[in-house]
């Protein structure tokens, strides 16, 4: 059987026809156009659905089910967006309209878990018994996958590590709180600290790699620091350190096989997996625990597909 | 059917017959005298829970199962005690000698695992989808309920939430790391604390109340607070900060529908779980998250028969 994925963003709708393995067969791309309305959305999604089955000469008779991750708060039990920010939805009873549609069956998601459910199941974290996701964006966002199912909590909250206080009456948070992940490790977190710290080294490489507007982003700090750059260095050492204390509270409360990086900072790769890893190994495990019952730490797999892949993978996840 | 639940402990080792719904019918405890050594002290198990069925004329026919709960590190796929400070026992294979001695089903798990599945199932958090137990003592320990089912993690190490960062360079724990939520939170942090303010303070209640040896224990706090006296109200408001943030961070992460409080702090009952609870849903949920989605805050059931109860319910659980 092959299954339909939906990523629905604020910009775009993609639409992907994935197979049992996670691998995305035909895909397309169009804008969400969400100032039209939920209605016209909804219409435009379905019929991006059949156009790509027509293009790609997929009978219906072939797909198992659609699935669809969202942005913001969605109740599953009756397929509703409660409330998603960037679309300007309230109350949007998606999964019914979208079976009427489609004459298939849909199942729902928040977008995070999606991508989460991708790198469980066929990225990299596949074959762990389980696995969270955490990703290093604008802000930290995350998921947990147990057994190869989301496990969201008993009210579909779960997995919000940036807002995990790590520094009683540390960095002022968005949210209102002190000394949230959030204010320490990420990407955001990240630029502020290289922007503070550079500019008290004007020799530094780093603040010679800034933006033309003065800016720093995650990616100057890495590069600095690849050529050698004391100072970028210096932040570098203190970013890691922050994120190894939220992965290791993480580990410590659910010791879960897989930690997968996702997000902006994981581009990066091993300049950050390699010294990570190392960080939170050492200071979470004594010398008693096997390497082989260590949480392993890797980087996400997928970048923008992960959204259609999981979500497409949610008609599996529930029929198994 | 009935069950048989052996608390395996440092001092005594307790024996019940426990029914489906997780009543204790009759109990009996025994010396352990570990110094005997493991294999006298499994035949003297063995003994207890032969003489408990014979003198309470329960024929081993009506016995489902034997549950037994152990300190320390288990491997629970070879039914062995790996590693047990308090009785020195070190790689005892105390599943397969009892199921010989027996001839039952025999099952085997960390203490603390036991008497978080006692809380709920049949205690506290009964009826609750997943339950975090926090037991706040000499240290903090804890476990992990989802669905009547004990979530250990891959390795079989998780819910450490004592050694959760809450305070990156903040107090030394006796891990050798500074900040964890053991060093602000447990019974043993809360004494600490109250010494160190009331020496200060000799003129307060909280400084009279000390015991005749000069120290403090979490009671006093709790019974000068209760007097009006503002030097232990200031601690205890300070105590209860630093557990709503370790709780506010297990919420953020699992959302549990329950947290069970449980150790000698928890005797306090609402002078402790009342102001607790309101600080942490206050910090935690928007005001756009209706009440029964927030988390439930409650002091355990059951006291020392929690071993005992979960242990017996080990077969059950592992059957349904």
């Amino acid at each position: 059987m092959k299954y339909v994925g939906i990523d629905l963003g604020g910009t775009n709708i993609a639409v992907g026809i994935v197979d049992e393995n996670g691998t995305i067969l035909h895909q397309s791309s169009s804008p969400t156009l969400a100032k039209n309305g939920s209605k016209d959305v909804i219409h435009r999604i379905a019929d991006a659905v059949l156009k790509l089955l027509e293009e790609t000469n997929t009978p219906q008779s072939d797909i198992a089910s659609v699935g669809i991750g969202c942005p913001g708060a969605i109740d599953k039990s009756t397929g509703t967006i409660l409330s998603a920010c960037n679309l300007a939805f309230e109350n949007v009873p998606i999964v019914t309209e979208l079976k009427e549609l489609l004459k298939l069956p849909v199942y729902i998601e928040n977008d995070a878990n999606c991508a989460a459910l991708a790198e469980a199941t066929v990225g990299a974290a596949a074959h762990s018994q389980s696995c969270v996701m955490i990703t290093l964006g604008t802000g930290i966002g995350g998921a947990i996958i147990i057994n190869d199912k989301i496990y969201d909590g008993f009210n579909g909250l779960c997995g919000e590590f940036g807002h995990m206080t790590i520094c009683a009456d540390g960095e002022l948070c968005s949210c209102g709180r002190r000394g949230c992940l959030e204010t320490y490790a990420s990407a955001t977190a990240l630029a502020r600290d290289a922007c503070r710290t550079a500019k008290k080294m004007p020799s530094s490489l780093l603040w010679s790699f800034r933006e033309r507007d003065g800016s720093f982003s995650a990616r100057t700090v890495f590069e600095a620091a690849k050529h050698g750059d004391a100072t970028a260095q210096n932040v570098l050492d203190q970013y890691i350190n922050y994120l190894s204390i939220g992965l290791r509270n993480i580990i410590k409360i659910l010791q879960p096989e897989t930690i997968v990086i996702g997000g902006g900072v994981s581009n990066a790769g091993d300049d950050l997996i390699i010294p990570l890893s190392e960080t939170v190994l050492n200071t979470t495990y004594g010398d008693y625990v096997s390497a082989h019952k260590k949480t392993r730490i890797v980087a996400a797999k997928y970048k923008n597909s992960a959204g259609i892949i999981g979500a497409a993978l949610l008609g599996k996840e529930i029929s198994t």
